[in-house]
């Protein structure tokens, strides 16, 4: 088993996950199969959806003579006509459902080993939410202790081992500590179907976020029951990879038609609000007049159709870097999804959220409503604006944002004031902007629509006044004149641009330690914007014209590495790896040792032995969390190696 | 030609369109077929889409001496090898991208007759939305005086005269009523595609509006040039009807893949965020890795299933009452959207919007943002408790909501609060509900999260405020006593809440005229809910368990008749329909010889003959402004003629 992941965006990823019956992209979902009563077979799951994994139950099998002999004599596989990936569950939603299963929590690990499942599951403890703090303690106690005497006998099986502690989060974190001790292959949360199937989607986010913090994060981890397209981006920004639908046949079994913003009855509905080929094909009176089985099977296979293309949706937004976008639309058509969306501004999910958050994005942030202002990234951009940006002035001057695209902002107006003995701050619709900073996303990369509603407005006013002061502040207005007493000699704006950007970036002081020398800019003919910074002849970084940031050259590393003291900036690999490194191998995350906590996904950095010798430089692909514990991919894509450049991307 | 209404929300409405070619039901979208290259034939479109309208450019054929020759002597409909309902287009369009088109505005009406186009457009002047007032001024006076010189023209055919005006309110509502008066067929909205490419939708907002107030509201009107689905759900919350899109191939041709949300780049794609049948067919490489034109026609269908799927949704979401929750999802995906939408809280935007807005709806108002309160329906709601509502007591107390749905709230409080001689209030999140409202539509019928953004919290509060104006005001918090001085014999609470909802519902004044005498109150044994109430033994009203609103019955119908001087509540029909209507037919609109302007769509009416002898009672299916003006369609749905009980539902 390997998983891999390739792309992030916010808490989530996009992996591959390899198991002995082919690699799977996450998240995905895991349609599961009844072997009793089957409404879509396997094989037409393959044909119609692509599905290349799916779930079942092993405790169904096993309780079923002629089914358990099947599976036993031919395998799991033959037993559902199905050659992708079987991930099994193992009774404990039966127990959920039925109390208790008269089962041994080895006898049901052993079962689906034996009949080939790919991915068992241990017998957790189902922890219900209504349980108490103790109860709950107990019933992750004992999952703990089922899940150490299953692993031994997993085999070459993948094994599950499911999070449980209902409500509680020091339950859940120290759950998924004690689990992630045990190296288990994967992880579901379980224990959380009452939640969704009450909408209670704070509790849920909560118990998502503290299994999250405990968890290995190099382990896929499993929403358990979490069939309803509603919750998936939320969940898989929030790290979970994958899911599984029952509730595409339980749901059409009801006449209920799945949406990604939620659930319609079919006889309530004149039109069919989707295009799959079912909505394509055929009128809403056309499906409410099929016979009870037809109607069925055509609202299950609906149902997929949907389910597949949010989970498609969701890695195109990773891919994309729009994913909290997406969530946050979903969270505009469901009132509980919003409760669990305002959750996500307390400071714990904040430090959780903004750990994982990218550096830049692919395209511009997009404002939905008043949870945009409150994202990891704009918070980011504006915590580091009060500890890492540094004005030469002791006067600040307040313009004014008119709900123009910052980057357009007054261009004239940038003359004058770049001759002015003051800093110079745009009231932005997401907080104050340095005017040195427009250009650095997400300043020039951010869509808000003119008039802001109240919330984003204070949010933005209270950052303003955070950043002011005590400064000696001057409001301006347009057309307004300015002091005569700042006007004279002044930096000009391409050198407070160098310095703001570097300090943002890699940290205070950082400018003065890259720049000091004799400047030379070269610029985009075309753009007029700077491309490269050379200082006494040395090419030390190149500005990237997407995001307004530096890339790292070897001569600017060799300054940072010499201003700041390690760990800052560094990621340090063990010797083994030294040699390629060098040579301008990437560095794989098995070799990494150490790393600086205060680099993000995306950063530059500095590749260092563990002398603190300079191996190169390059861009994390990893959190810093992350770093060492995969044991397959690549932490840092290297851009030169101190033996020579190798990748101008 | 028929144009006939069948349910409303928002000012939106669907409606079946009747044409020599087929009856269409609307809203819809009429593909553009460039019969120079066809992408997609119409036989397929036929097929795959149920399209049975198009519409394709009368100039571009009568330019082409083949093309011209084919269609004068087969007609448009073999030309095209289609049998629904054919649109032409004039030129117009070309003349606001080529400049002049030589064309005779009489030679182009003249040439669309005699291909047999079902709807054919006048030459009318494209009037540029940089157009100043004289130049539009200018512009609207030659489209005006083209479509008088052009209807005399049009035979059997159907003629459509665009609104132009550029961004001029004033302008569009003119050419709007000089327009109408000529009674066209269709009035299509035009000179609106640059507003469009520039997303200036807030513009785009103003001109339809301001055209929509000046037009005859039984006429459909087409938005022209309007093909992105993202546009489509205001739009249709306006009042547009029509759509044209050759958007689906011009965004296919530069490898645009449209989505109700946005646009995509198919390069940018790694996975399709789309069910339709061609994104659930292919994966996004094997798109990109199409031939130009194979790739071209597969966007073009994609493109084609998302925008009739948006259509789809639009109209189910007519049907089920949550056209404005769709609105408001859509514009938490674009800001320039969410401009527009808060244009909509402007006093006359809010003025046309209310008038249209049916009284109650099929399902609950859910919150999506910080546009929700603004709503008209909610507005409205609160606007007549400031009017209509009255309270019995000086004191009023005011208990806090506490995230709960209103109708769960606090039912034990509700036994205490009930003996006391004193209003209570709920300070809900949607602003102030008198206990006695707390069933009624939208009270119960509201989902609100449990915390909301800071500008609703303020509407909420200042709502709150007016309401309680110069009252004796008790705050209470739960778990506190209520003064004793207060408790003491009170009227009971459903008398309270009867009195309330009739108020509401009917206007000051209303509970004690229908209410004066022995009370009887009939309620369900299931749910103990008010059903029927009886007064002196006679059967004043029923309350509809849906939305705890009245149903009229005939002797609370006569109580209202002498309470409320005319026009209030009525409905007058012509002397032709007198007998009819007494014996219990429903009120046809062009029969309908005036009309309350305060009562709303769904509204309970009394229908009363020229001397204000009373009829019946019904519930309005149309607009006050609409009654008499639509000749086709059913203006009140009677529910008992004054000769006898008709329908109970």
């Amino acid at each position: 088993m390997t998983f891999e992941p390739t792309t992030h965006d916010a808490a989530g990823r996009i992996a591959h996950l390899t198991t002995p019956h082919g690699t799977i992209t996450t998240p995905t979902l895991l349609p599961v199969i009844n072997p009793n009563k089957t409404l879509i077979t396997p094989h037409d799951m393959t044909t119609l959806f692509h599905t290349d994994i799916l779930i079942t139950n092993s405790y169904i099998i096993y309780k079923d003579p002629h089914l358990r002999q099947q599976a036993l004599d031919h395998g799991l596989h033959h037993l559902l006509n199905f050659q992708g990936t079987i991930m099994t569950d193992s009774g404990t939603f039966q127990s959920h459902v039925y109390g208790d299963v008269h089962l041994e929590p080895l006898q049901i690990v052993d079962f689906q080993r034996h009949i080939g499942s790919d991915i068992g599951t241990i017998l957790d403890i189902f922890s219900e939410p209504h349980h108490t703090h103790t109860q709950a303690q107990t019933d992750i106690t004992e999952t703990i202790r089922r899940a150490s005497i299953s692993i031994p006998h997993k085999g070459t099986m993948m094994l599950a081992c499911p999070v449980q502690g209902g409500i509680y989060p020091d339950l859940r974190t120290h759950c998924a500590q004690e689990l992630s001790n045990l190296h288990a292959d994967l992880y579901p949360i379980g224990g959380v179907v009452p939640l969704m199937e009450t909408q209670r989607y704070t509790d849920l986010t909560n118990v998502i976020i503290a299994s999250k913090q405990g968890l290995d994060p190099s382990r896929p981890v499993h929403l358990f029951g979490a069939g309803h397209p509603l919750i998936f981006p939320l969940a898989v920004a929030l790290g979970c990879d994958l899911f599984d639908s029952s509730a595409y046949a339980k749901y059409a079994a009801d006449d209920r038609y799945l949406l990604p913003w939620g659930t319609e009855k079919l006889p309530d509905l004149t039109d069919l609000p989707c295009p799959c080929p079912i909505c394509s094909t055929h009128t809403a009176s056309e499906l409410q007049a099929m016979t009870g089985d037809e109607r069925v099977r055509a609202l299950a296979l609906h149902n997929l159709y949907v389910s597949y293309a949010e989970l498609r949706t969701i890695r195109a937004a990773i891919a994309g870097g729009w994913l909290w976008e997406l969530v946050e639309q979903r969270a505009a058509s469901n009132p509980a999804l919003a409760d669990a969306l305002r959750l996500l501004r307390e400071p714990n999910a904040q430090r959780f959220l903004e750990m994982h958050e990218p550096r830049s994005k692919a395209r511009a942030i997009r404002y939905t409503g008043t949870a945009t202002i409150f994202r990891p990234l704009l918070q980011r951009f504006q915590d580091q604006l009060l500890t890492r940006y540094e004005s030469p002035y002791t006067t600040t001057i307040v313009i004014p944002e008119r709900g123009k695209p910052f980057a357009a902002y007054y261009p004239e107006l940038v003359k004058v004031l770049s001759a002015l003995a003051a800093d110079v701050v745009v009231d932005s619709s997401f907080g104050p902007v340095p005017l040195a900073l427009d250009e650095m996303f997400p300043c020039a990369q951010s869509l808000f629509p003119g008039i802001v509603d109240d919330e984003t407005r204070h949010e933005a006013s209270r950052r303003l006044q955070d950043f002011l002061g005590k400064k000696t502040v001057i409001a301006w207005s347009p057309g307004g004149r300015f002091p005569d007493a700042l006007t004279g000699p002044a930096l000009d704006l391409d050198t407070r641009r160098i310095r703001a950007v570097a300090d943002m970036q890699f940290g205070r002081g950082a400018g003065a330690i890259l720049f000091s020398g004799r400047l030379q800019l070269v610029k985009s003919k075309a753009t007029l914007k700077i491309r490269n910074v050379l200082v006494d002849g040395e090419h030390v970084v190149s500005m990237r014209a997407a995001d307004g940031m530096f890339t790292l050259k070897l001569a600017g590393a060799r300054r940072l590495l010499s201003g700041f003291a390690a760990p800052l900036l560094r990621v340090t690999v063990n010797d083994d790896a030294v040699p390629f490194v060098r040579d301008g191998k990437s560095v794989f995350s098995k070799f990494v040792s150490g790393c600086d906590p205060g680099l993000r996904l995306g950063d530059e950095c500095l590749i260092v032995d563990g002398q603190d010798a300079l191996l190169g430089v390059g861009r994390l692909l990893l959190c810093p969390g992350e770093m060492g514990v995969f044991q397959v991919g690549v932490a840092v894509k290297m851009r030169e190696g101190s033996g020579g450049e190798v990748d101008a991307s």
